[in-house]
């Protein structure tokens, strides 16, 4: 695939899961007012639905990343036997990831009629919450270099999607885990949002989280070896 | 496949997703009054499981287009390879489709021992529900087209099911996505129902849809090329 | 495989579908009492998630029919080619799933600590109800034998639950769509319980069933071609 | 696969699930307080997808075992073929599983800023609940066996996890059916936990369970052969 359908894949990756994930939060923000816990199961329902189409969909054109953490640590896992993804497409990966989800925010906010932007005001800063953060992050990165390791990358849409339909659950930050979602959620006052004060610890978060999950997939799997083929 | 067999699975098909659609509708509303979100939720889960089931069961005989958006988009999609369907197959789709829209809604009438006709009066008219429809409509497109052309069309029963589970929940219309079952869907007036004078908004935000969705699919994967296969 | 191992496989299949369609009714009714419409929700996701489990494990024993109409059915789509179940087999098969349905129930009311039996007091007699019943178990037939037709028997755990997921909610009856099953849950007065006099309406609804859907997969797929393989 | 990785794989697998259950039930109880049925649901969800998740990743390195009863019973399946662990292996497996076990709970005790533990007082003793456990033990050694004797272990991450969604809710007791899992539920003060004085009537009723399920694994299927290869 040439590399600007692979951006656009990401581009529209992340904006449409990052409107799956604010729409669906206002939508249950709505219909069940009062009922938190009610609106995270409608919120995490339709964000496992929803990611796993779209890793299935665009995965055959850009490998379906969508998220920074993941376009770095595939170029940080691959770099020995050059598997995985050139320094130079990285960043163009994270231009088009974070464009991506400022603008799946908009999308969201043009649906339901809200203004274009709105600055989110969730306060999500605790240590407790970067825990969660840092689980969240490393158990993503585990999740999708052990598949490739085992040769399972094929189950990707269905093991990704359910991960973070667990995640949204079991750890306090209900698993962001993408600072290009992180991003984009400043820009809906809404269920989902974050206030742009408590973006930096989150991001921070995920990257440490990142490199503890490539820690654990060395301690899992070895480290890969220099004449692996790319998955 | 003989062509009066194709006609009736899309009939059929049609029907019974009209059918899941409303009566799953009247029952959440009959079992959860006053908590629509917890409707929805039982109404989207029932519609994701059926639609998978009709597109695994009806696929191998139809193709389970169960939608008029469907049937032209792959007639324009595949007409330089002729791998699409011929326009004459068109026309007995959208027929039969429509037929079973309307059928599926009487059904669900008899099933819940409502009269087997009544108009529904549930006001959708609105811009910012047509934005939803056309993002419902072009995802769905996309979603569809890219994995024929990936060669992923086996998926497509948990795929597209799984799609309309995330778009029930992230476009604010709950994503008809489908003119035969908007239609269908005037002939309850019930959870699931739209009123007659909604509709109009609806087809057209729809066929908008499927031309943004089908210039995606080209941005994303590019033209067709005149020498492929049919799925 | 031999006979005995199939028809423990019938019996334990259906004893352990009614005690997941009993068990978790109670514990939908214990945990959520006064929303119905959540303790279906439950009672229908715990079905789906278990019948998909046990066609999956003892399919490949029995075939897992766990339902006298598809072991009838079964014996008579293969009638021409031999390739159903053979009469004799299909009695043995029948035996054992209602005597299956019947200690599923006891087993249900032993683990959550009430009397081995107690007879069933919800009224489930009205005609639209038998609509339902038609509906669900034709829906069914088809399902089953349009997959088996079309070489895709291997999807049936996935399929045939889902199925049973949707026709939970979009029929009337909560589709009960097996005779089994139905005089099994006589035998605990609890939220998925049936009173015996409504009894004989359903299974008469079941057959009707029955003979519907084999009547649409004749229309849909062909009569059987006597030199068909077993699938 | 070495036994160290195969080792750190079944730890750091029995402590996500136990965070996961234990995360997701403080998540749960903590959004939707008074409402059980739902707090279940929201439980039950989050388990299903992190268990097969957790298979899925793992599986290829160690088994995904997770639990002294499934590696006790792989032993004993395989010891005429020598397919099974070894004896040294067992021991080894089951030390990592109750060390994880508890990991998790202090994980999940952090993430969610409570104290790193806190001895849960949910009192689970009850005949009731022992046949739960016995049935739901029992149940996932006729999943997992029967899976492989059919050669179908790979469906294990779909299947056994849809398994313990459909146990949580049939079974009394929620299906622990695991003793690593029950000893780390002992520490953490929340929705998920076991008081201590319940826990050796659990692991007693998983033990029995397991004997049961070994029972019917060989009235299903029969002896091991002796040239069995190993799955």
């Amino acid at each position: 695939m040439n590399l600007p359908r692979r951006a656009l894949a990401e581009f529209l990756g992340t904006a449409l899961l990052v409107a799956i994930v604010v729409g669906s939060g206002i939508m249950a923000q709505t219909l069940s007012p009062g009922n938190i816990g009610l609106q995270l199961l409608e919120n995490s329902t339709a964000t496992v639905f929803g990611l796993g189409v779209l890793i299935a969909v665009l995965g055959p054109i850009s490998g379906a990343h969508f998220n920074p953490v993941v376009s770095l640590a595939d170029w940080w896992h691959g770099r020995r036997d050059a598997s995985g993804l050139p320094p130079k497409n990285v960043a163009i990966y994270i231009v088009a990831q974070v464009a991506g989800g400022i603008g799946g925010s908009i999308l969201a906010n043009a649906m339901f009629a809200k203004p274009a932007v709105s600055w989110a005001t969730t306060d999500r800063s605790a240590p407790h919450l970067w825990i969660g953060e840092i689980v969240a992050t490393a158990g993503l990165i585990v999740v999708i270099f052990c598949l490739v390791r085992a040769g399972r990358a094929a189950y990707a849409p269905v093991v990704v999607a359910s991960y973070i339909g667990a995640a949204y659950w079991f750890t306090s930050s209900t698993s962001f885990a993408n600072p290009a979602v992180t991003i984009g959620r400043i820009f809906s006052d809404s269920f989902a949002g974050i206030a742009p004060s408590s973006v930096p610890g989150f991001l921070a978060a995920q990257l440490v989280g990142g490199i503890v999950g490539l820690l654990l997939v060395a301690g899992l799997m070895g480290q890969t070896p220099a004449t692996q083929q790319p998955p």
